[in-house]
């Protein structure tokens, strides 16, 4: 049953059917009575098309992520939606892993109503396609895409700075970081910057293997790993995040050593990984359930009032302990 | 800008400008030439949802799940989104993790026209809600729906014969499965009914240790492993799933046994968690890739035939040799 059936049935439009159904906007006495004649002898439950229509809203946000499949991208999804939901608002979910098109897909979608607003954490953003969007947007940890939309970050520089100490307190000489390489621009590029600082003004050897492309598959991960003990055999502390930090523990764990004894760990993020490996990894966790919080927080501010409260926010990140470094020397 | 604009500008309703712009059903020339001025005056961009209205079509599909933050579902949900989107349709995202209410909103989605189909993984679904449901819906591993409603599955029986010979090869005489309780009437029962009979039939002790709910959070597990250690110490043998499994084994690590002499695991499913810990973890697979792949194609069909192929498809699983078995005895 379509609207177009009850519009033909009452012999008005289908514009006229929905300024009944809605309550919205002027339709003579005598126009009203045909179409809720005809509604009734049709039994036509509303179409929420309809309805849309006319409140130019659709009560869906579309949530942009490079993958869904890696861990801490899941549990940042799932509370995304938990957010939305309580605000009555559904989730458009969009995965961009290796798909720019997709993201120009979204924000054309933002253009033509088709979502209230978008919450994106997408690595494959073209800033300059985001120039000219006026739409309620919100970014999670990328580089800055216009005045207009806020980012939601983390105090990386404090995490990498945390990490660097828990190695360097746990007698670590050799330390590799892997190293994002693409993302200068982003705000996560600062936990790497401030890592380095200060292995480096601890006098400690260090070395950043550079990962050339965007990829959270485990082949991709395993592979690195691979790659990272053939080349630094010598190295005695690692950072990277949980997918690439339990990758390294497990090659470290099938190769005889022994963990933390003969390699330290330290890994970002804080998702389910860290915890289920063993030993545990010590991690610098990123409070996910305050970062999608704050996320739907802003967009429904923008949505609301037209702008969000600072363009910047910036989330506390903790240092989670688990087995894989020193406490005390 | 929005469509009623662009109706007010040409002085006629909201429905002659959607047919004008969806060129569907009849409008004069005079008309059309009326609409088209005021489109071009305005720089109106069509809304979609105005097109919508037209063609009674979304181009979104529901997609329901317990919780997105467990690999399965994460991996799952990854897997549907590519295949809708080959095929041109959104997806739209739905936890329903301790909530059935829900689940009533999606099928009322449905009804509404809001969504163009339902692909369900739900665990708390209610099937009396979907025997009145005629709109296309596809579930993954439920209980049957209703006549109209295929079911995507896997072969669990064979599942659970395939771990039971994997802990019995392996020598084990005091075995534990981890079974869901709640649901009987799901396709998965079948592969802790076989796992129970082929350990039984082999003489080994069989112990069930029953979930009393569905619930995919670490802190759940971990307490259930924790009891399981406590309760039945003389195990040397577990099934469960891939993050019970996961537990298991960092749980027997802890209390320095090893891995696979004094305890052998078999999980189920072969998330990326299985192939993440160390040991490795000899799994049950589930073909996610072509569940998710199977279960789009048949929501297609029902969409565009009325009908999908079969009321039950049945995938295979495989074993995936990881280190938590012995090879030969």
């Amino acid at each position: 049953m379509k609207i177009q059936d009850v519009a033909r049935k009452a012999n008005v439009g289908v514009g006229t059917v929905s300024r009944v159904i809605n309550n919205n906007g002027y339709v003579s006495e005598k126009t009203r009575e045909k179409v809720e004649r005809a509604i009734r002898e049709l039994q036509y439950t509303p179409n929420e098309l309809a309805r849309n229509l006319y409140h130019n809203k659709t009560n869906t946000v579309a949530v942009i992520v490079p993958d869904i499949s890696n861990p801490f991208y899941a549990s940042l999804v799932n509370e995304i939606e938990m957010n939305l939901r309580r605000k009555g608002y559904k989730t458009m979910l969009c995965n961009t892993v290796g798909e720019q098109t997709n993201e120009e897909l979204y924000l054309s979608m933002l253009q033509r109503n088709m979502v209230d607003g978008i919450l994106t954490a997408s690595h494959s953003l073209d800033s300059k396609k985001y120039a000219g969007i006026t739409g309620p947007v919100v970014s999670f940890d990328t580089a800055p895409l216009s005045d207009r939309i806020p980012v939601i970050t983390v105090d990386h520089r404090e995490g990498g700075r945390m990490a660097a100490r828990l190695l360097l307190e746990s007698g670590c000489k050799h330390i590799v970081q892997f190293h994002d390489n693409m993302f200068d621009k982003f705000p996560f590029f600062e936990r790497h910057q401030e890592f380095e600082k200060t292995v480096r003004e601890a006098g400690a050897e260090y070395v950043s293997y550079i990962m050339e492309r965007d990829c959270f598959t485990e082949d991709f991960y395993g592979r690195i790993v691979d790659n990272w003990f053939d080349k630094y055999p010598q190295t005695d502390g690692v950072f990277g995040t949980d997918m690439l930090a339990a990758f390294c523990l497990k090659k470290a764990l099938s190769k005889g050593m022994h963990v933390p004894d003969d390699l330290k760990i330290v890994s970002y993020d804080g998702t389910l990984l860290a915890n289920m490996v063993y030993p545990t990894l010590t991690c610098i966790r990123q409070p996910v359930p305050e970062i999608a919080k704050a996320g739907v927080e802003q967009l429904m501010k923008i949505i609301k009032d037209g702008k969000a409260d600072r363009k910047v926010i910036k989330l506390p990140v903790t240092i989670e302990r688990g087995m894989t470094t020193m406490t005390e020397r």
